[in-house]
């Protein structure tokens, strides 16, 4: 099967897949105090500052319930977009597992700006409401947007200048990185990003997300949170080898670029058809389009993508690490021929 | 001192306060068993039918909090509206005490509606999303609006259709009821409501409210959820004789009757002012109007009462059980002052 | 109906209903900022410390489960006794609502020791296991014995040597210093604990009961945690003239000393019935005794009591400020009848 | 490194790291809906019933926690022995994410009775206690004891009577199964067990633990619970494979088999050194044994375990389906040369 549903249909990548076969010797401490995962916390701390607090985990749903729980104490709550991934696609983890009350901003394209953000500031804070204390932000959106560097950091100086810290879901970060040039440092360090939940799997892991604390008082104990939170995997030398293996060589920035440059390649071909609308500024590895509902019912048969609004026929197409030429050129082959 | 901020400045209504000091005789059971208490929950029976659940409690928030924590699981969510009590001004005790997602649909006056609601649950509802289980509606709404009858006939029936509860937060229902001169059971039961937060202290109690489980298997083992809600009350006799008061001799209706009645008074006679601006129907006990900051201030000081926007420089004015003509014919003279 | 079987099947003390009813006039802010609530705060600091801070509250079991809440995070534990009322009587209070874990220590007689408290701190204390953070100690305890001042400064100075907090259930604290002939002070403040539960109902009030923070930082933010734990009583200043009362003309004591006066007298003369055993040493307003099983069920039709254990017959009588001479008297009668 | 710390010292089976190298390939539906995971949960059905639902997840702690969450509401209560996982090495998360109240009954080598629970039910159980509805078994059990299949019969039909569920943790499960002889369905389906927590990690996996819920029924709508419990891995056929793996050949048991008998070696090897003291019988793959405190130390220093209890100097050697007889030979050889 070759889809373009999502970018965790995709398997493994293979220097991934080594890494972890060759983890595969000896005994070794279990719970994360192993060799390879203090080595692949190195290399983490390499991009987010010597002292960064790095913890490993199995989900991005996780990663962002457990650090917004952890920056929250149970009377505060969290400010994000209506479209956001913790309040859209959590089944409510941040409200049931961590008791946070997550506030909307009105957002365009999926992106939150101080001028949303500032109205919930203002407004009447007392004793009957529950206090803000964390903006949290998706780089890149749930829409495939990017949010600019000096996006970043005018929210983030807001946030300090107020006493909030921000947190970004960055499930998707490197191919963030890839479509606007800049470093992980830059990104989230040098913009004053607090903490940051860190996406292996999607960008070529198998199942490797991290909790990262780029603020390291803020990580102070988290290592409770994360065993309280069922996410302290026994064998973790095997997730330490994967984000090992990612960290190295920038294979999370090659990976990143080359779903980055899949999804262009597929926007420009796909756009070319008649008939076909792209409905979205392709940014990252998403790319959003219109055609006839009959359309995309014939073609999932064969490729699987998500509809996005059933109301306009929008569809959502994503590429991944191992997205080929051949991939798109089958893809646009089929969709032209169905489009006739 | 006189006030139109809150029917919560009011005090206890004398009937309510003698039914109290009438109560302090001899030793009763504690928790809830005591002859008053059962004498209270079967005036209540009266209106909400025979095998009707009826609970004490001290608070709305631990009314609303505890039903609706009790007529859900941790995936489900609750539809409200965005300025529901529920999800303003609990300070997150949905979400922190009982763990629920608020999904907001939009209102007009407050008012929820069949067209708001439905595409909630007709959009995509899979394992990543919460699941909605219990529309909840405010009668009369914060802004003091009101649903009418059919209103609520037809959310319940669109509700129990798609397999859904509805609970009525009913802190003011007795200026509804008043209000569109209908019976408690014409307001709840004849519509199809589940289960009603019954306020009491806004009516005159010192400290009553109540959960009331209309369709009576919702209400099982609520009982569990009140103790460990933390609002089993040891000594129950004292809020027992306060709504064995209230609802003898229609003094929940008489006292709601009255408090609108003087918000009419009140209405029409500021409005009459030159340069105030009454924005809002007068459909219960509450007032708002547009009157000049500089006149707000100085109007506050004698007379406390809270600014509802202050982009607009509207005010809330609420009357209660206790506002008296003496009291709106000052507070109009004030007013009238203050204006020139 | 005279009862022995709990001091909250008493009544409201007369002086305390005088204040309820003298505080209904006229309009005053709610919430708790009305100027009777701030008179009996001060009161309360009088006995506290000038900074001490001080929420007023309905429950008992709301006092225990919000006080520890606030000095808990997720990842930490409450050591307490396998008899205390916050495990054995407030079904799950503190683990549903408050999410901790409390861990027993083996207790003599319902009393934490030292010794008994010292093991679990000095075990394995790794990232697998809850981190004990609070000791609670309940004065006096389920079991109606006191703790000595020594006993609880011995407690308190472990405690902060290990870096834990020390939290005192005082539902019933008045007896234990009218048993003990001590300050509210000299029981608190001098010994180190740094909150408490200060129960109101059980000593005389109508539903009154205060959290404590001797400790003021640890009341920093506490507010909030009240409000969304639905114990911010609107009309307060109700509460707030109770505590008023309790509070003036050493009321709270009076109240106390009768109280356990009258179960010294209890004890005194049921205990010279023949075949009555007294079982516990009689230090406050409860008294243990064994009597035949048939004797308890025609005795409790005319005084209801408890059973303490069915398996040794052994029955607890609890003895309150409204407790009379001919209480007692008519009580030993019909025992000393029933024993023939 | 050669250890006998813990199983899951040990790395990953070639038998399964085989099967995840193989399961990478082309794309596939992720979630849990792809053809490998499908196929797995098919070879769970063949043990536990064609109705059995199948949850894969991350790590045991979530097993427990989310399973025991799905089994009770707010007011219920889990009773465990004192020594269980749930309780001692979780860090709270029964307490914390699933609010449980966790009730210990007394046990004997680590096990329940009948007779150690039947106190706890038949004791009071009134609207101030959390009501018991599960009771939770640990096979074999912290203490690397074996409940035999009578017992568990008459555990789960006592469970049963009462109308509570019986869950047992089943991180170890293989290894029981082995010591007794006795298939995955004998010891759980044919004794009654309502739900189990089925231990894959320890086992030769490398990160797969499944809910197994052989109550079918008590299995509907645990996606979201899973989901909302952070453990719905995305890309989750490599979990699929890993227990297609474990489930094809009877691998499962020859890897228990394994190292049960290696740690009958090392107990019989180890035994015969002069000072060496085994203290339990070695039922599983567990041994514990007495050597002197600086025995312990210097062999620690080249093969990791635990001391077990400090006090008698007590140590816990655990062996694996890793485990070879040149480690069991070269520590032996170590530790008759220390003690010398």
């Amino acid at each position: 099967m070759r889809s373009f549903a999502s970018d965790n249909y995709a398997g493994v990548h293979p220097d991934i897949m080594d890494a972890i076969v060759k983890a595969n010797h000896d005994h070794m401490p279990s719970y994360g105090v192993d060799p390879i995962s203090t080595e692949a916390q190195q290399l983490f701390r390499d991009h987010f500052g010597k002292d960064a607090k790095i913890f490993f985990i199995a989900t991005g749903t996780a990663a962002n319930t457990l650090i917004l729980k952890h920056l929250t104490r149970s009377w505060n709550s969290v400010i994000c977009s209506e479209c956001a991934h913790i309040t859209v696609d959590e089944c409510g983890s941040c409200e049931a597992i961590a008791g946070i009350k997550l506030i909307h901003a009105q957002t365009i394209n999926g992106k939150l700006s101080v001028e949303a953000i500032d109205p919930i500031l203002s407004g009447r804070l007392d004793v009957h409401q529950s206090q803000p204390a964390v903006i949290s932000i998706t780089q890149n959106t749930e829409l495939g947007t990017l949010y600019s560097i000096n996006e970043i950091k005018e929210i983030c100086a807001y946030a300090h200048s107020k006493g909030l810290y921000v947190h970004m879901d960055g499930a998707r970060i490197a191919n963030a990185c890839a479509a606007l040039n800049v470093s992980l440092k830059e990104m989230t360090v040098d913009c004053g990003v607090d903490a940051l939940s860190f996406g292996g799997t999607k960008n070529g892991c198998m199942c490797a997300e991290a909790a990262v604390f780029i603020n390291p008082e803020l990580g102070v104990n988290f290592e409770f949170v994360r065993k309280q939170g069922m996410q302290l995997i026994s064998k973790m030398r095997y997730v330490g080898a994967q984000f090992k293996a990612l960290l190295s060589n920038d294979l999370w920035l090659r990976n990143a670029q080359h779903s980055n440059r899949m999804a262009a390649l597929l926007a420009e071909t796909a756009g070319k058809i008649n008939g076909v609308t792209i409905t979205q500024k392709v940014e990252a590895n998403g790319v959003f389009a219109i055609i006839p509902e009959e359309v995309t019912i014939k073609l999932q048969e064969k490729f699987p993508f998500y509809v996005w609004d059933e109301s306009t026929g929008e569809v959502r197409w994503m590429t991944s690490w191992s997205t080929t030429n051949e991939d798109i050129n089958e893809f646009c082959f089929s969709l032209q021929d169905l489009m006739k």
